[in-house]
C-alpha cells in the first residue's frame, strides 16, 4: 500500500468510523477488526500504526468530542468583560445552544449500554472540564465578589456533575416531564449556592434537546 | 461430580470468588475461567448451572452488596416513630456506620479502572435506592410537613447521587482534605433544599473511611 500522504484524514476517518460503532453498538462490542471492516481498504496496520490499541481510539474519541466545547468553554473564562457569575451562565446558554448538540443528541447514544464510553466522559467532566474551566470561573467570581463559597474545586465539581451527568438525557434517558423537574431541582440547588442562574431560556432548550434525542432513539 | 447437596453455599463461594476478583483485577479483565481457577474443584458446568454468564454473576454480586444496605434502608423506611426528615438523616448515619463499610472501603475497588462495576452501582443507585427508600421518605416528609419539596423523585436522585457516587472515596479518590470541602459543599447542597441535616458526626465518619481506602490502597 501507498504511503499515505494525508495522514490527518486518515486518523479523521478511523474516529468517524469508530465514534459511530460505538455509538451503534456499544465500545464493548466493537473490535478493530469491525473499524476495519468499514474502513474499506485500510489496513490493520495502519489502524494500529495511528492507535495502540481499541482504547486509545475511544480516548482520541472522547477527545475530539470535546476539543470544539473546551475551546468555547476556554473562550468565555478568559473574557475581560463579565463577572464570574455571568460567565458561569454564559457557559449553560452557550454549551447549550451550539448546533453540535443536535447532532449529538440525535445520534443518542445510551451511556448505560456502554459503560466504558460513560466512565471516560465522566471521568473528563471531573478530572478536565471541573478544574480547567468551572473552577477557574468560581475563583473569579470569589475575586470579583459575584460567587460565594469557601470550596471553588467542589463546587466545580458538583455543579458540572449534575448539570452534564445527571441532566444528561443521554445518561438515564428521562421522560420530557421528569427532565423539566430535574431541572427545577438544579434550579434550586444553585440558588442554594447563591447562584440564580437558570432562566426559562435554559430550561426550553434542555428539554427540546431531549425531544431530539427521545425522536432518534 | 456429585449432585452438590447445598447448592447456597455454591452460590456463596462463587460470588465470594468473583467479587474479590471483580476488584483485585476489575471485571474486563476477570473471566469464568479465572474464576473456575480460583474454585478449585468446581467445573464450568456447575458455574454455569448457576449463572448464565459473567454479567450474571456481576448482578448477582451487585445484588449481594446491596441486599444488606438495603434492608436496613427499609427498616428505617418503614419506621413510625420519626419525621421525614429525621428519616433522611438518619439513613445517612446508619448506612455510613455500619461495620461492613469498613470492609468494603479496606478491600478498596477502584471504579475508574472498573467501568462496569461502577455502571451497576450508578444504575443501582438511580433505579434502586432512590426511587424504592429515599423518594418515599421525602413524600412521607412532604406529607408531615418536615420536607418542602415539588419534586421527591428529582430530590431523591440527586441527593443519593452526590452523596453515593460523588462523595465515594472510591469513586474519584480524593484526598482527606478534599474530601471535607465536599462534604461542606453537601452540606450547603443540602440546606438549600431546607435540610439542615450533614453534622458532625457525619463528617468525621466520611472522612474515617476515606482514610482507611488511602491506607489500604
Amino acid at each position: 500500500m501507498a504511503r499515505n500522504k494525508y495522514p490527518e484524514e486518515t486518523i479523521e476517518l478511523i474516529l468517524d468510523v469508530a465514534y459511530r460503532l460505538f455509538i451503534e453498538q456499544g465500545y464493548e462490542h466493537t473490535s478493530i477488526q469491525s473499524i476495519i471492516n468499514r474502513l474499506g481498504g485500510l489496513s490493520k496496520g495502519a489502524i494500529y500504526h495511528h492507535f495502540k490499541s481499541k482504547e486509545d481510539i475511544l480516548t482520541a474519541v472522547v477527545d475530539r468530542i470535546t476539543y470544539e466545547s473546551n475551546k468555547l468553554l476556554a473562550k468565555i473564562r478568559d473574557s475581560s468583560d463579565l463577572n464570574g457569575r455571568e460567565k458561569l451562565k454564559m457557559i449553560f446558554k452557550e454549551s447549550i445552544n451550539r448546533p453540535v448538540q443536535d447532532e449529538i443528541f440525535a445520534a443518542a447514544p445510551n451511556f448505560h449500554n456502554n459503560p466504558k464510553l460513560f466512565s471516560s466522559l465522566l471521568n473528563d467532566t471531573i478530572k478536565e472540564v471541573a478544574p480547567n474551566y468551572i473552577q477557574p470561573i468560581i475563583e473569579q467570581g470569589i475575586a470579583d465578589g459575584s460567587i460565594q463559597t469557601d470550596y471553588p474545586q467542589q463546587l466545580a465539581e458538583i455543579i458540572i456533575l449534575v448539570a452534564n451527568v445527571w441532566m444528561n438525557p443521554m445518561t438515564f434517558d428521562d421522560t420530557k416531564e421528569k427532565l423539566y423537574g430535574k431541572i427545577m431541582v438544579f434550579k434550586q440547588m444553585m440558588q442554594g449556592f447563591g447562584l440564580d442562574i437558570i432562566d426559562e431560556e435554559l430550561t426550553d432548550r434542555i428539554q427540546e434537546l431531549a425531544a431530539i434525542y427521545q425522536k432518534k432513539k
